[in-house]
Parts: C-alpha cells; structure tokens; sequence
C-alpha cells in the first residue's frame, strides 16, 4: 500500500512501513490577509519564500492552495504551482475546492502531483475522478458527503469506502487515494480525537489505504497549540495515519514527527533522530576524521 | 473497568475513560548510588524529598523500590514507604522482586496500594497472588514467563492473560490486574514501540484490563530521551493505556501527558490544559471576579 508522487525530479513514497510524510501547509491564503493581497496582486515573493522555509525545515510535500474571494483562482493557483515547482523539487499537493482551479493546477504541473481533495459529494466524486484518472494522479477523499459530517465515526468510514470504491470504478487505484479522516476541533468535539484514531485504523486495517490529515484544526481555539497537534499527530501516527498536511516550520510538530518514526521503527538504526540531536558530536566526529585523515598523509 | 487504589486520604482511580494516571518513578535506588548509600545508611531525606518534588509536579502515584544489593531490603522498603506515606497522600506501588519485600511493604502500608509486581512464572505467580488476595490490593502483572520475554507480541499477550486468568483463580478481580506489556529499548529493538502498540490495544480491546507501564526504558541508549518518552506514552495512551510508571518533573513527558488527556476526551472542556497554559489569563480573570465583586458591594 504505497502512494508514489513525484515533482520533476523528486520522488515521495507515502505508505505505513516508511517515515511520516509531512506536507507543508504554509501556502494557503485562508486567514492569512497579506499573503491573499499578494497572490491577487501578482506577487509572489512569500509564496517562494515559503515554499524554500518549508522544504528547509523538513517537508516533504508542499500543499499548494490559492482560495482568495473574487480572485481568478484558477490561474492563481496555476501560476503559484508554476512558481513553486521553479524553486523547490518536492511533489504538490493541488489544493482547491473548485474543480475548474484543480483542473488548471493538474494541467501546469510536472510530475504526480496530489489532488486535494474529493469529497463522498455525488457530484464532486463526477468532477474531481475523471481529472484523477486523465492525469493519473493520487487524491485526497475527505470522509463527508451530502449528509454533512457526521459524528459518528463509522459513518465517516463508510464515506470514506464509497470514495475508494468509486475511484476504483474510474480505474484509478486503491494507493492513490488517500482518506482525510477530518479532524474536528477538540475544543468543540470532546470526541474528535477519538474519532481520527477510529477512522485511521480501520483505513489502515480493513479498507489498506493511506491517510492525510490536517494538522493544526484540533487545536483550533486552545492555548498553546503546537504541542496539541504535536500530540494528536503522534497519537494518529501510532493508530497508522501516513501523512499530514501541517506546519514543518514548528519545532515541536517536526520533532514529535521524528520521535513518532523512531517509536513506529521507521527510522533505520534511529539515525535520523541521533543526526539531528547530536550535531556537535556528529561534527566532532567529522572532525577527528579529518584529523586522523591528516595525520596518515 | 476500574482500578481503586488507595492512600490513608486519597483515593485514585486508574481506567480508560479517566485521566491518565501518572506514577512517579524516582524512589528507585537502581542507578541512583547517591541514593542506594543513603537509603542503605538509613538516611530517608532524599526519598522524602523526591516524594513531594514528584507529588508536587503531578504525580498520582508513586512507585517505592529499595532494590539494593546486600541491603536489607525487605526492612529499607518497609521503612521508605512509611516515609513517604509521612510526607504525601498519593496511593503507592510497592516496588520489588523479592516477595519477602513486598510481604514487609504490605504489612505497613496504610490503605489500599499496587503490589509492582507478578511475572507470568508459576513459582512468583503462586508466591505473588495470596499476597495479592490477603490483603485486598491490585497488582502489576508483566508479560514475561519462565521462558522469557518474547519478541511476539502474541505471546506477551497469552502471558497477561494467563496472569490475568491465574488472579481471577486467587479470587482477585479483573480489575485488581493491571498489564505490563514490557517495554524494550527501541535503540536496539525496532519493533519495540509496536509491540507495546499492539499488546495494549489487545488488552484494552479483549482482555480489558488496564494497563501500565514504565515510560523509560523505551529510550535506553539514545540522546534527548524526553521528547522520546514523551511521543512513546502520547502513542500508548492512544492505544488505550491508563497509566504509566515515569518521571512527572520532566516537563516534557507531564506536557505531553496532559495533552494526551485532551485528545482522548478526559480532560473536561480542556480545563487542566487551559490553567496550565493561561495562568496569567485566569490570574487576570480571578482579579477581574474579585474586583467586579468588590465594586458590587
């Protein structure tokens, strides 16, 4: 069960038997005014600036979103993937609620990108699949339908299966959709942890599909978020959630991500965790290296 | 499910619709020579020090161990829990592989505490479990037998319940029995983290039994252990564990405790997350209800 993207020259495998794959979420204008104001305008310097900030700090994965009111949003979204893909190499995640806008990212982009999203919607399903299936790419299934969100987590599951079954209707297949359990805020839904580790774990187990979350909403209206979602993204982690769309540039989320390898056995030899948490004695260690190397000339 | 367990004034009840119960782990002497000398010399400060240090930064519980070599083991136990029981009300985990200790420690204790522990080896299963009945307490079962610790996290689970099956004989309930799943070093075992993923889930699931186990041993050998310790208990808590023998004066691993409390549903409204983070906020607002008070007089 493996979900393979890829940029021009980048390939991403998601799947539960490799490290957490991290999608950067910073590139979206939803609640961000000057980011908006900028997109709209043409200008695209913090778009650059946080694709370069994002792929440093760690991501994996760029979500590329362009949702500003009575702007022309396909071609925004065009021409921010377009930009990009001119200053990073890691595959995207196209991110619109507007098909037209989907359709415009998937025409400009080079590579496999990620569709974000499709929802269980009769009439999104008809829409976003056949743009799937004609650029053979990977999308997210958000688990609502016409009914809502419901509760009830099961419910959730079985939006979720219809979606893997209608895409696999389409011929597109099973590892390249990846359920969004959706993550409810904590605050409001004293379940909606719960819910996520429920719907995750029967996506790994029964259906064997990847899953994509949003990081940052179960904390919406707490203090101190970044050590909640640090420790909502463990927890689902440990429950077989693959992939999260969330902000690498917090220290903390990046930090429970690798511990969250390290505990899930993901990181070979926990070598990844030993290199970040020992730069002085990793440069030691190179160091006496080259000073041996000197000494033997 | 439902563990009572009891001080002379506390009562503490450890289940997986509760808060996480946290047991303070420092009053070990194993690898604390300071404090193997002390106790052994029968100076008693550092133990009634690390007594209200651990009670003060959270702890529920606390483990009492006085496993050291040539000592009179039995005695010092004895004497540290009387100590402890001086200083704070928190029920207790008697602490020890020698059933003579655990005897000694059972005769002084005031109220109902948690025998630490029984393996599945018939010769301490017999030895262990009367103790156990006698005196009306609940008691730690790890997952090991004569034959070892298994890698197969099956057979770990056949062990807790064959100790759970062994007590329900004795005549101590169910809920009497909390499950040590056995926690290796993941630095040296990869699976290490899933293993204890999966037994708790199963004995959450099926045997439903609660669970506890120490927060620790899960980083031995690897740098920056906390935030380790603290992703490993954040992962098991979301399979279902209730409680844990660890180090609350880590602000890491209390941290990541309490926002586990938040993601499983336990922590009401979020209250104990919102105090902690907002102590200025709520000073503001207790000022904010003593002045409204005041002018309404």
């Amino acid at each position: 069960m493996e979900t393979i993207l890829t940029s021009k020259t980048k390939t991403v495998v998601i799947g539960p038997e490799r490290p957490f794959t991290m999608i950067g979420e910073r590139i979206n204008p939803t609640g961000r005014k000057l980011l908006a104001a900028e997109m709209a305008a043409g200008n695209y310097d913090r778009v650059r600036s946080d694709a370069l900030l994002q792929v440093t700090a760690g991501a994996h994965m760029l979500d590329v979103n362009a949702g500003i009111p009575l702007a022309d949003e396909p071609a925004i979204l065009a021409k921010a993937i377009q930009i990009v893909q001119s200053v990073v190499d890691v595959p995207i995640a196209i991110d619109s609620s507007i098909v037209a806008a989907l359709a415009r990212g998937l025409e400009v982009y080079e590579g496999k990108p990620l569709v974000n999203s499709v929802t269980g919607e009769e009439e999104r399903l008809e829409q976003v699949l056949p743009l799937v299936k004609k650029y053979g790419t990977a999308v997210i299934g958000i688990s609502n339908d016409e009914t809502g969100i419901s509760e009830d987590p099961d419910i959730r599951f079985a939006v979720a299966k219809k979606i893997v079954e209608r895409a696999l209707d389409y011929g597109i297949p099973r590892e390249d959709v990846l359920i969004d359990p959706l993550v409810m805020p904590i605050g409001a839904i004293r379940a909606a942890g719960r819910q996520v580790l429920h719907i995750v774990r029967r996506c790994h187990q029964e259906l064997k599909v990847n899953t994509c979350c949003g990081g940052s909403n179960i904390s919406f209206g707490l203090p101190l978020r970044p050590p909640l979602n640090a420790a909502f993204l463990t927890m689902a982690i440990g429950a077989g959630l693959t992939s999260a769309i969330t902000n690498p540039i917090e220290p903390e989320i990046r930090q429970a991500i690798m511990a969250a390898d390290v505990m899930m056995g993901h990181d070979e030899n926990c070598m990844a965790w030993i290199r970040m948490h020992r730069p002085q004695a990793a440069a030691d260690s190179q160091n006496g290296r080259r000073e041996r190397r000197r000494r033997a000339r």
